[in-house]
Parts: structure tokens; C-alpha cells; sequence
């Protein structure tokens, strides 16, 4: 096992810091203040802004993209960087590694925000906002005739915006997009990746479904009110150590988690009544995130400025993200443990003084049960572990293809259900539980998907690492006690912010380049023996 | 009886139309998209923003407010005005006289925008943030020791800012204050109006009080859950006419009404188990504002420009602004015909298939004569039709002498304590109840309060010349139909946006200049009666 990076790397001697530094974190904090106002426009848009203002808030959000983008590229920005790097070489490698990671993130922001230009930027954020619009009512209606001239235009935006921040050679412009979410990620290595998975997967879940048993999952569909559902997430995330004083819980059509600024990090899901897991693994899910979120020294001062708004107090890369969603929805919210310990719980929250909970006819045993089925279906944030990973590979596959002229958007739907036929063998009923149901095509976020399943390989592989170094994490979560965990998370990987890439923190936690065997090891001990 | 103005006054040839014009409505639609994206910071600082994002939100509030600033006086701005106002001059009167006043009036914004530094609005902004978030705490704590160097720094801020703004020669920095909400009036002109109102309704509340009689409130008192009131609430506004596609009802400490965009009005009122009534007076008062804005023709092309912006889709002044509300909550809302409706409808919704609801005990007429006692108390915004001028005057008379130096804010409690006692025959228990009680010194609103007796005065004298032209509305109220009402509202008010004066559009309306008379007709008509 290698050694972790040291917990707190943020003292550094004064002498080493160059003079333009200080002025520089002052930029970045304007810039960061600009998208932090960005951000409650668009959470203000998903969660209680009225319909009759969506004209107007696209045009708030197009000026405040403009304003965030005009911060992001000023030249004085290039000016600073420039005097850093040479005030850098002179000092010959004796330069705090903290503020030489610093600089090196910001050199990357610049450099890709100076190949957009402003009015693609205003463009995109002014579209994106009227296309989420249209998304709503076409995915409701489940009309995707509706939406489709919104995605060409938005896939239009996507292949400008591509062709401006360029690709390596031999690559694609899908590389662009993906280098944006994933640093130094390429259209080729997810495929590489993805493709034995997919074999190893589709493999597991046959096998599973040739066992011939099946589980009784009447325990999920039970009717239990929203707001109780909402209480029993709240004191779940409580559990979890996300912090309400500076976050929130909302209710939305697609969950999300904004980590809009310092203090502010709110966190939204949805509730059915019949089905009460879902909204509770949502909220664990985007929780996990808020705790990352939570856990960077965004309210800190570094190397004697401000942390917000620096490399060094932003997330790594959207996998690293996804990681720690990931972690907290399947490695502790699907485990034995933790239903050991919330069962019980979850049974009194539930009751009234006049009627048993709902939940009462039901054991531990048939909750984890339940909740780790391999069974294919149509929606993504509702899949279980075994088959999520290959609602991703499909949306890699059609947005890769559609970026590429290779799918036309008219083709979406027939190309989407033929995919899900292929790999989860089920007819897809409609648009609205096929290509409508995710809102990412219409922000325009093309190269997001494939983070997701890297986020569930890094979860697998830190999570082998943790439960050797927390050798009791099990029978502390039985307890419902994860104060070590995410002690853990804080100290080995939010604290770093960016000072890392994703392949580097993966190293130097586990001793190992990422690989898939941690997911199928985790997959395969935990659902065959269900199975059986 | 006068003829009112023509109610679609918003054609224009587009030869009267100086050349100059469009750019300027361009520049000043800017302005305001940014000044709607602040109004978003601080409506969600009131309703759902954690408490941990307070030193950043008051760093995105300073930052806006400064943008919105530099918009507003863009020397480009002064340039299109001069240009526009030279080619009126040749025009010679041939004017289109909307236009006309949409150029006056951005005239007086211009002229009064560059005279604030930009350093001082943002030290408005960013103190006036800080300072609410101190006031919460100090409110709840009744602490006025943690809100006083506060204040000092908001009277400070605010005298800066009156000497900043100027005042006609004879008058005090507080004239420059209250210019900006009332334009045109000054203290003097507002004492001489309160003086002898503040004798009549001292008067009427005395002899109301020695005769002998009193009204049974408990009606008022009876327990309602929070969410059947917030269904009653809503319920009642949908009556009104307040669209909720563009617009929200939300829960605060202290009810507003914010006309943040176009196609997004948000009201705020507050819920106390054992207080409906307050709840309701809240809501339908901020309903009263919210008709307003959303009658403002916001969403318009006037004059082959967006009105958004400009003058012409602006509320005249914040004691018309008043009158609104203060009609729906009074004139509508406390008399016999709007209970006649609403008594059985709330009864049933109060009721559940298992209990009768706990208003069955009482009467229309119980109801209609609790909502109608002339009781001293101690909260403004709580207070009864007859009394609460007396709140705003003793408010008027303490900002005015601290502003001027003569009150310290040291003394402030004592003084209000010494006032309420006087005026309103009670002795103050806490600050909480007393000087603590309302937001609008935190945020700096001084020369705002006497705005509220303003609208009391312009409400009752509307309402009178209402009567006169739909001679059936109280059969109609009686029915629950508002529709008239709203309509003569939005075709003699609204629609005008700051085409005239408040003085003018009065008298255009009315016939008459404002008087105390048709208030205290009012107050005399109703509740003589009901204390004989």
C-alpha cells in the first residue's frame, strides 16, 4: 500500500510565492463570484422559478455566461500567468507544490476559456436555458418531435464549441467536450475501457437472470408520503455529515447538486410515493457530491489569499465527482450495514401513533435484498448497480455518434431503443422513459456520460482501499457511524482540490492505475450470492 | 366626476420616435436584466439560502449592485438623452406623449443614478446584506446591543448617499431619500400631511375605545395548520386575479413582494398556527403588489422597443405602489361582502372528512367584526386598519431625527418605547416588539415607511371614485368576483406604468388633489358602527 499525500499541504513559506500570484487569486475569486451567481439562476430555474420567466432568466444566464467567460479570459489573467511561470522557472523546482499545482490548473482554465469565443459562450448558456425549457414539457409529453431542433441546435453549439477548443492529434471532436469534464480523458480510452466491461457486465447479469431467482422487491413499492420520505433523507444526509447550515435539500424533476459557493451547496431529488428508495438513493447520490462539495477549502485562505475560486479549492474532474456519489448511493447505502442500522429507523420515522409503518411487514434481510437486484430497466438514475453502467455506455455511444454526424438526431429515438434492446433486452414504451429522460443533451453537456462510470470504478477501487485503512468501517456503519469515512474522503481527496489529476489521486491512494476489477470484484461478491 | 386617460395609450406614429430612443431602451433593458438578477440574490437570501452562504452572498449583492450601477450611468446613456431631448425641442410639442414621459423620467433616473458613486452603492449593497443577516439574529434575540453599530453604519450610508442626491434648497437630507421613493414629496410637505390625520384617527381610536365596547377576536385565534392556510391563501389570490405561471407565494419572517422580472412576481407572507388572519391580510396585501407588477406591461413592445426597462413598464411610486396593497388587504379583504364569500369556502377547507373545521363555531359576522377592532398593538404589519397609520408615523418621526443627528441610535429604543406609549396608549415589552421589529432599516430603507400612509390615503380615495364607476362591486365581491376590479386597476394604473405623477395620475382619476377625507370616511363608516 502506498503512503497517502499529506493531510494538510496548504502552508507554504512566503518567499516561494510569486509577487503576481496574489493578484491573480483575485481575478479568479471575480470570475468564481460571477459563476457562482450563474449557478443560482439555474438552480433558481429548476427548483421555483415561475414558467412565464424563462424568457427572461435565458437572458440572465446568457449575460451572466458572458460576464463569466469575459472574467475568465481578461488578459491581465494571461499577463499574471505568464510573470508566475517565469518567476516559477527562475526558482528551479523550489516552489510550493501546492502553489505550482495552483498555477498549473489555472494555465488549463485559461488557455481553453481564451479558445471560446464570447458570443459561442452567451450563445450556448442562452440555448441551453430555452432548450431546458422545451425539455420539460417535451419529456412530459414525451414528444421528442418537440425537442429535437433544440438538440441539433445545441449539438451545432457542441461541434463549434469543439472545433474552437481543439483535440490532439489522431483524436476526434468528442476529445474536446471530454477533456473539459475529464482532464486528459479521450473518446478512444473510454471506448478501450468500457468495452470489456460492458462483456464482463452483460456476462454477470445473464448469469443472474439464469439462476432463475427472483427477488421480491415489494419492500420498494410500498406507499409512503413525500414528506416523510423527505424527513427520513434528511436525517440520512444528517447521518452523512452533510452540513444543512451551508447546503440544502430541494425537490426537482432530475436531481442535481450545486456547489454554488462558499457555504452554498444544495442538493435536490424527487419523490413518489411508491417508491421511496428511489428519492433516498437520489438524495444519498447527490449528496455525496455535496459532501466533496462541502469538503474544499473554498472558505480557507491559501498561500495568504482567498481559496475561492482557485484550482486549489475546485473538484478534480467529473469521475472523481462521480466517485464519491457513488460511494455513498451503492458502496454504504446499498450495503447490509447500513440497512442494519436505518432499517429500525426508517420503521418508527414511517409510523403514526394510530398506524404501524408501512414498512413493518418487512425484514432487513428483504430491504438489502431489494435494493440489489440485477434487473434491467428503462431509467438511468433508477438502475441498479449491476445494469447502470450500461445505460452510460449507450449515451457514450449516441452522443459520440451524434457529434460526429455518424447518428442523425432524427434517428435518436429508433437508434436509443435498439441500443437498450440490445443491452438490457427490454422494449423502450416511449420517449419520455427512452432518449427524453435525461436533461444533459439539452444544457449541452456531450462528453458528461462516460464520467459516470468512471466515477463508479474509482468508487470500487478507494472503496477496497478505505476498508483496509478503516479496518471497522463496516461495523461503524452498522452503528451509523460514517464520521471516519468521510473524515477519510476530506482529508485523502476533497481537501487536495485540483492539485492532483484523477489518474495521479488513484495512484497515490491505491497503489494502482484504475481498473475494473474493483467494480466486478464488488459486484460479483456482492449480487451472486443474492442469487443463489 | 373627471375623464380617466385613454386606456391603450401606447401606440405611437414611429416618425415622433427621435432616432436615439431605441438604443437608449436598449441600454436601459441592460440595466434593469441586471438589477432583476440582483433582485433573485435577495429574494432567495430572505426565503431558502443557507445561512453558511451569507459573507458570499453579500459579496455577489455588492458585486451586482455595482454592475447595475455602471449600467445606469454609462456616459453613453447621457449622450442618447441629450440627443433625444434636442430632437423633442425641435419636435415642438409634436411629441408622442408617451414617449415624452418615458424620456422625462429617464432623465431623472440618469440624473440621479450619477450623482451616487459607485463605491457607495456597493457599500450600500454589501452593508445593507451583512446587516439584514444581523438584524435576523438581533430580531429573534431581541438583542438591539448586536444591531446598533449596524444601523449607525446604515445612517451613516445613508446620509453619504442624501448628500449625494441633494435636496431643493429650504429642505433636509431626508427630502433626498424620500425623493427617491416618492418623487416630489419632502418632510415637511409629510409632516404637514400626518399632523392633523394623526389627531382624527387618535380621535376615532379614543372614542372607539370609550364605548364601552368590545369585539370578540377569538374567531381570529382559532388553530390552522400552516398548509391548509397556505392553501387558503393561494386559493384567494387565484381569486384576486394573481397569476401563479408567473408568479410564487413563499414563506418568510417578514412578507414582501418582489416584481423581480418579467413573467416572475414573488410574494412572501408568514404562518402562525393560531393567526390565519394574519397570514391572509400578508398575502393578499404582497397580492395587492404583486397585481402591480404583473399589470405593469413588462412583457410589451412599446414604441418598436421592448418596454421592459424603461419608465413606461415601471411602478409610479412606492405610495401607489402601497395603494394597491393596501386596497386588496381593506377595502376588499376586511370588509362584510369579501367574508360573505369567503366564510364557507374556508370553512370547507378547513374541514377534513373526520372533524368539522374549527371556524364552524363562528359567523360571518363574527369574522367580519374581529378583522375590524381598532385595538393598539404592538406590530406594524400585524396592526388593524385604524391604528396602523400611528405605527408609521411614530417610524416617519424617529428615521427623520436620527438621519438628522437630533435622535442617537443609542436612544432609539426609548425613544420608540416613549412614542408607542403616547400614541398607541402601550408599553413596548422587547425590542423584538418594538424597534426590532422591521427589515427595512438593515437594508437601509429610510424615507421609506410614510409611503405606507400615503398609499392608506391614495387607496381610500380610489376606491371611492371605484365605486362610483362600477356601482355593483360589492354585489360582485360578494360573489367572489374580482374581475372588474383588477380590470379597472390595470387599465387606470397599471397599464401607465411612469407615464404620470402620483399627484397627477390622482387627480386625472379622481378629480380631486389627495385628502385625508376619504380615508377617515372610511375608517368612520365602518367601524362606528361596529363599536356602537
Amino acid at each position: 500500500m502506498t503512503t497517502t499525500a499529506p493531510s494538510r499541504p496548504l502552508t507554504t513559506p512566503q518567499a516561494a510565492i510569486p509577487a503576481a500570484y496574489t493578484e491573480l487569486c483575485g481575478l479568479r475569486w471575480q470570475a468564481s463570484t460571477v459563476g457562482s451567481i450563474g449557478s443560482l439562476l439555474s438552480w433558481d430555474q429548476e427548483t421555483y422559478m415561475p414558467h412565464a420567466a424563462a424568457a427572461h432568466r435565458a437572458d440572465q444566464s446568457s449575460m451572466m455566461a458572458r460576464l463569466a467567460h469575459e472574467s475568465a479570459t481578461s488578459p491581465r489573467i494571461g499577463e499574471l500567468l505568464g510573470s508566475c511561470e517565469g518567476e516559477l522557472a527562475k526558482l528551479n523546482g523550489q516552489v510550493d507544490p501546492v502553489v505550482h499545482a495552483d498555477l498549473r490548473e489555472m494555465r488549463r482554465d485559461y488557455d481553453l476559456a481564451t479558445r471560446l469565443p464570447a458570443d459561442l459562450v452567451a450563445e450556448l448558456a442562452r440555448t441551453g436555458s430555452q432548450a431546458q425549457e422545451v425539455w420539460k414539457d417535451a419529456r412530459q409529453k414525451s414528444d421528442f418531435a418537440m425537442f429535437r431542433p433544440w438538440l441539433e441546435k445545441m449539438l451545432d453549439l457542441s461541434r463549434r464549441k469543439a472545433r474552437c477548443l481543439g483535440y490532439p492529434a489522431g483524436g476526434e471532436l468528442y476529445d474536446a467536450l471530454l477533456d473539459k469534464y475529464e482532464p486528459g480523458a479521450t473518446a478512444n480510452m473510454i471506448e478501450s475501457a468500457f468495452t470489456p466491461l460492458r462483456a464482463r457486465l452483460s456476462a454477470l447479469v445473464k448469469d443472474l437472470s439464469a439462476s432463475g431467482r427472483r427477488i421480491d422487491t415489494r419492500v420498494t413499492k410500498v406507499t409512503i408520503d413525500a414528506r416523510l420520505q423527505h424527513e427520513l433523507g434528511q436525517f440520512v444526509l444528517r447521518a452523512m455529515g452533510f452540513d444543512f447550515a451551508a447546503g440544502r435539500l430541494d425537490t426537482t424533476t432530475h436531481p442535481f447538486c450545486s456547489g454554488m459557493a462558499p457555504g452554498d451547496t444544495r442538493l435536490t431529488t424527487r419523490y413518489r410515493d411508491e417508491a421511496f428508495t428511489d428519492a433516498l438513493y437520489g438524495s444519498m447520490h447527490e449528496a455525496g457530491h455535496g459532501l466533496y462539495e462541502q469538503g474544499l477549502p473554498k472558505l480557507a485562505s491559501i498561500a495568504s489569499a482567498p481559496a475561492y475560486g482557485r484550482p486549489l479549492a475546485e473538484s478534480i474532474s467529473l469521475g472523481i465527482h462521480e466517485s464519491q456519489s457513488r460511494m455513498w448511493e451503492n458502496f454504504v447505502g446499498r450495503s447490509r450495514e447500513f440497512w442494519d442500522w436505518l432499517w429500525p429507523i426508517a420503521m418508527k420515522m414511517t409510523s403514526t401513533s394510530s398506524a404501524a409503518s408501512p414498512l413493518s411487514a418487512y425484514s432487513t434481510d428483504d430491504i438489502f435484498r431489494a435494493v440489489n437486484t440485477a434487473t434491467p430497466s428503462f431509467i438511468r438514475v433508477e438502475a441498479d448497480e449491476a445494469t447502470y453502467n450500461l445505460h452510460v455506455m449507450l449515451r457514450f455511444e449516441l452522443e459520440r455518434a451524434m457529434l460526429a454526424g455518424e447518428v442523425a438526431v432524427k434517428d435518436l429515438p429508433g437508434e436509443w431503443n435498439r441500443r437498450v434492446k440490445e443491452y438490457l433486452g427490454l422494449d423502450v414504451p416511449d420517449d419520455r422513459r427512452g432518449c427524453l429522460q435525461d436533461v444533459h443533451w439539452a444544457f449541452g453537456l456531450i462528453g458528461y456520460f462516460p464520467t459516470y462510470t468512471l466515477g463508479n470504478l474509482y468508487a470500487a477501487q478507494f472503496w477496497e482501499t478505505i476498508n483496509t485503512q478503516i479496518p471497522d468501517l463496516k461495523q461503524r456503519m452498522a452503528g451509523g457511524d460514517f464520521a471516519a469515512l468521510k473524515k477519510w474522503l476530506n482529508e485523502n481527496i476533497h481537501i487536495h482540490g485540483r492539485r492532483y489529476r484523477a489518474a495521479e489521486l488513484c495512484e497515490n491512494l491505491t497503489g494502482k492505475p484504475l481498473s475494473a476489477d474493483p467494480l466486478m470484484r464488488h459486484l460479483e461478491g456482492k449480487l451472486r450470492p443474492l442469487y443463489r
